[in-house]
């Protein structure tokens, strides 16, 4: 008798934000190449293995608490060979804007909250050598005074990936920490409300796919702790590691 | 008839935690200096000119409001020659910890949700020429594994400052926004916590009211959008900008 568990089944991936521009397109990538895809949303992805919806908890602790509860759930004693999460947004405004506070707390709860849930979520449940991938951001490396609160929460993902990578994080032995850091993604909604930009310059949705199974894989080397310009000129995307 | 305004009255500062260890000490050295000094904190400080005493609001926005009253209530049309926050707190914490996200959510209340409400206040109060001082610290500028909240919270408000010294981030003509980044300040907290440890390389909190004036007068050149160390060894403490 074998027990047809999760941990000897095929390896099993987590993508946060699942249903987003590029989550499902990551969703799509992973199932594609017969992994088992967990997918975190506000909504179930079809295409997912299996899906954690969230009922959109107003407080973190309860979103982690439901995040944690779904993924135990789908893992079992089986272990995560990679998460990613790619949910975030986008939000203005500068220091005198009204309404700075209320765009700083949107930012960081769709980067922050996902991100340590995230770090949490690979703490307790990364194979050992696993790898993790978070989203931070190019402007965010410098200063951002049009987009306070995006800049800030994407400041403290990048430093997060250093803590990450760090001894005592947390994250099982071997395991990588890193974060890409896009200037722009060729979602649908960036071509529907800029349809004059140079699209060339776009760093395409199957390229940061192919390039997370890539990390995952070893067909590229990854350095625990990089953050990770995708810079994409003339539709081609180059690396550039920090 | 000369209306006994507030303008026209001596200069004015905003201390934001008033009563902490290194509020009250700024608070007071102000104070001597014949400065009007407007406390920000959960109790009144009586030495303060003048108090905004929050009632522990459960949100950022209601909290910014709060202090938004407060603040305009406080000066009417006069204007800010300086917005110091000095709130914060700190808590460790790795990855695997049952209460990362918990602590990352206190930090990121003390430090950051002040320090946007500060740099609010200070795009809507401050003079021409004026003076913000944020609080990050030094471990922030690498990773934190063992105090994930922490690191992330202080990281936000280092990108914070270089988006505030950034050309149209809300701030008045002139203003400067800057960070001071200490290693250990010498708080009887500290000394209650560490009793063994090396003081001469804290930070006593005497040296940064009088950098706070210093850099407010003219007293020491400020550079817009720099993260300030302080560093002290054998008592002396160097200051290390970036």
């Amino acid at each position: 008798f074998r027990d047809p568990s999760f941990a000897q089944m095929s390896e099993a991936v987590v993508v946060y934000g699942g249903c987003g521009a590029l989550g499902s397109v990551i969703v799509h990538h992973f199932k594609t190449l017969n992994y088992r895809v967990i997918s975190i949303d506000l909504k179930a992805n079809e295409e997912a293995t299996s899906n954690v919806v969230l009922t959109g908890s107003e407080t973190w602790a309860a979103q982690a608490d439901e995040i944690k509860s779904g993924i135990s759930a789908a893992v079992g004693s089986g272990k995560l060979a990679a998460v990613f999460n790619v949910a975030g947004g986008w939000a203005g405004g500068n220091a005198a804007s009204p309404d700075v506070v209320g765009s700083a707390e949107l930012m960081w709860k769709q980067s922050v909250w996902s991100s340590v849930i995230a770090a949490n979520i690979a703490a307790l449940h990364l194979k050992e050598g696993g790898l993790l991938v978070l989203t931070g951001a190019v402007p965010a490396l410098g200063g951002t005074p049009e987009m306070i609160g995006y800049g800030m929460a994407k400041a403290a993902v990048h430093q997060l990936v250093k803590s990450l990578a760090a001894p005592k994080s947390g994250l099982p032995q071997h395991a990588n920490a890193i974060a890409i850091l896009p200037v722009t993604l060729d979602t649908p909604m960036n071509r529907k409300w800029m349809p004059t930009a140079d699209t060339s310059t776009w760093t395409p949705l199957d390229t940061v796919a192919d390039l997370f199974h890539k990390w995952l894989t070893g067909g590229l080397e990854v350095t625990n702790g990089s953050l990770i310009q995708l810079i994409t000129k003339a539709g081609e995307t180059t690396l550039i590691a920090e």
